[in-house]
């Protein structure tokens, strides 16, 4: 199982990177890995070339640069050139910590989108504080900065097998991040959206969640559109900084008492922060295109550049994509059903 | 000044809000009271009718009623009453803990939109973790399921008079709530209104702020849809909930010594609690109606809707709903300019 790694992409690229997959060749021996990067820059740090190959690129797509032109105009990029790899059949998936914008945008239009998969959605895995599970699938993060009703509906789907094949939970549990409980709530598109879901015999619909309630483990599948999606996704991670660096503050500006108090609770507190720091246990993955694509944090380091090849190889072995895309042909008289509605 | 209440909407009506309206007369010497509620139920809990009047209803608007139909077929409810006497100017504001989308329903079709308004908005004051100011004024939390560019750039003119008005800050800084900072980012909706709030004058708009960062204070004023709001708004509280129950949860399993640290970091830990329980301090409050309505959340208990009628006192003096009128009425041509590109 071949990895097309982009090592140019992310904050502490390609130091990180590099650093990251050669701890993944220690930890997963079935894995071999394709970097993409500038030679002058990526072959020094190489510790060993076992299991490993370096193409050379001469582009680096930035962080700040346009997604789509940014991907059409480095065609050298080391980017491009991971992406190319997979839609080549040379590797079986694909990794970047860079511009999650031109990540998306590769893995659309080079990797590709599945036969019948209208939008491909970026999802994570978040933890869940209750429920008979550790974690849950939440999507779309932002891939879309608007979807239609049948786009949700075939992120029911995608969370579906993601949950099943990757997360290992059968029959999910998949909700609607909507703005109340009842089906009437929301605007048009998650009006219509509820309809979809709440009509079809291809996963297992509960009905909506709000994003008060999203970490409570009420389902293993949250279903949201990109622009609410993003904007939860962020309201989290920020109230979740900000609280910590509070607690931080409050420990400093109450003397020896609190330091005292703080020094007792590390191990307590540590725990928690850990629960909270899921992007430390793997990539945000773009779901509905033709090879596994996972997308690391900017500021990632190497320890979760290397959980990041883990979930690769979980995703590779439970087939997800191939899953994923015979369910689709197989029921393709289903979604087309949809359509008319959408 | 006098205050109409709706004293049996909320989860600990009416005993709360009678405790918390006598607490507020004896805070606040200039108010007056008219409670409207069920008199066998009221009248026994009132201490004494100094300041305040009972007017007797005979129906309840229950949570989970249909906000606009309750409205409608519960004419003699205590909500509509209270509602009716803002409208007949025998009361200036009108304060409940109930319904949401009851209160909301009263505001704008009872109460009234302030003439050239399109649609007013919840908005609520937010704690700040950073900047220049202690709070921020967020909006809109949820009365409108879909917006369109021409409300969020109204919202910013609204958000403004109350951050001045009743916050006290002068020229608020004022940033629309999108899924990346760059003017193009976000819906057609968000682009549109990124567009019409960056060409005004009639307030200070710095651009966009993602949910993230909301809670640092690079904003007085933050600009939301109503849907995203309402989503960022509940993940923030979900968070926040979620967090506090796993710090003690993580103290609970780290046995005495965890104990031992809780004991002396308590101070510090409620210090946090209490900041970010902003719903204490304060309700959340409809602009763009003829007057000050007041929403506090359902679980409120006497302090809180005590600390209610305070800020309605402050929203009363500050003219808030007159300024806001007069700058509308003056500005209409620029208010009809934007109309155009709405």
């Amino acid at each position: 199982m071949k990895i097309a790694i982009d090592a140019m992409g992310g904050d502490h690229a390609p130091e990180e990177i590099v650093k990251g997959v050669e701890m993944a060749r220690d930890r997963y021996p079935e894995l071999e890995f394709m970097l993409f990067g500038t030679e002058s820059e990526v072959k020094p740090l190489i510790q060993s070339m076992d299991r490993l190959e370096l193409i050379p690129t001469t582009e680096v797509i930035a962080m700040g640069d346009e997604p789509v032109k940014a991907m059409k105009e480095k065609q050298d990029s080391s980017l491009v050139q991971a992406a190319n790899a997979v839609k080549e059949g040379k590797a079986d998936a694909l990794f970047s910590a860079g511009n999650t914008g031109a990540l998306l945008s590769s893995a659309i239009f080079i990797v590709g989108r599945i036969r019948g998969v209208e939008r491909p959605a970026l999802a994570t895995a978040f933890p869940a504080f209750g429920g008979p599970h550790r974690e849950f699938v939440f999507m779309d993060l932002g891939a879309n900065a608007e979807n239609k009703p049948s786009h949700l509906y075939q992120y029911g789907i995608l969370g579906t097998f993601y949950a099943e094949s990757v997360m290992g939970i059968s029959n999910p549990r998949v909700r609607l991040l909507n703005n109340g409980g009842e089906e009437d709530k929301g605007d048009d598109v998650h009006k219509a959206a509820h309809q979809l879901m709440k009509n079809t015999d291809a996963f297992n619909f509960l009905g909506n969640v709000e994003a008060r309630e999203i970490m409570e483990g009420t389902a293993d599948v949250v279903v949201a559109d990109g622009f609410s999606g993003n904007a939860t996704l962020k309201a989290i991670e920020g109230t979740a900084l900000t609280m910590m660096g509070q607690i931080k503050e409050a420990i400093k500006g109450s003397g020896i008492r609190g330091i005292l108090g703080a020094l007792m609770l590390k191990p307590a507190l540590k725990a928690m922060k850990h629960k909270m720091d899921f992007q430390e246990n793997g990539g945000a993955v773009v779901l509905g295109v033709k090879a596994p694509v996972v997308k690391t944090h900017g500021s990632a380091k190497a320890n979760a550049v290397a959980n990041s090849m883990g979930q690769i190889q979980t995703m590779v072995e439970g087939k997800l994509v191939d899953k994923t895309a015979e369910f689709i042909k197989e029921n393709a008289d289903k979604l087309k059903v949809k359509k008319a509605a959408k």
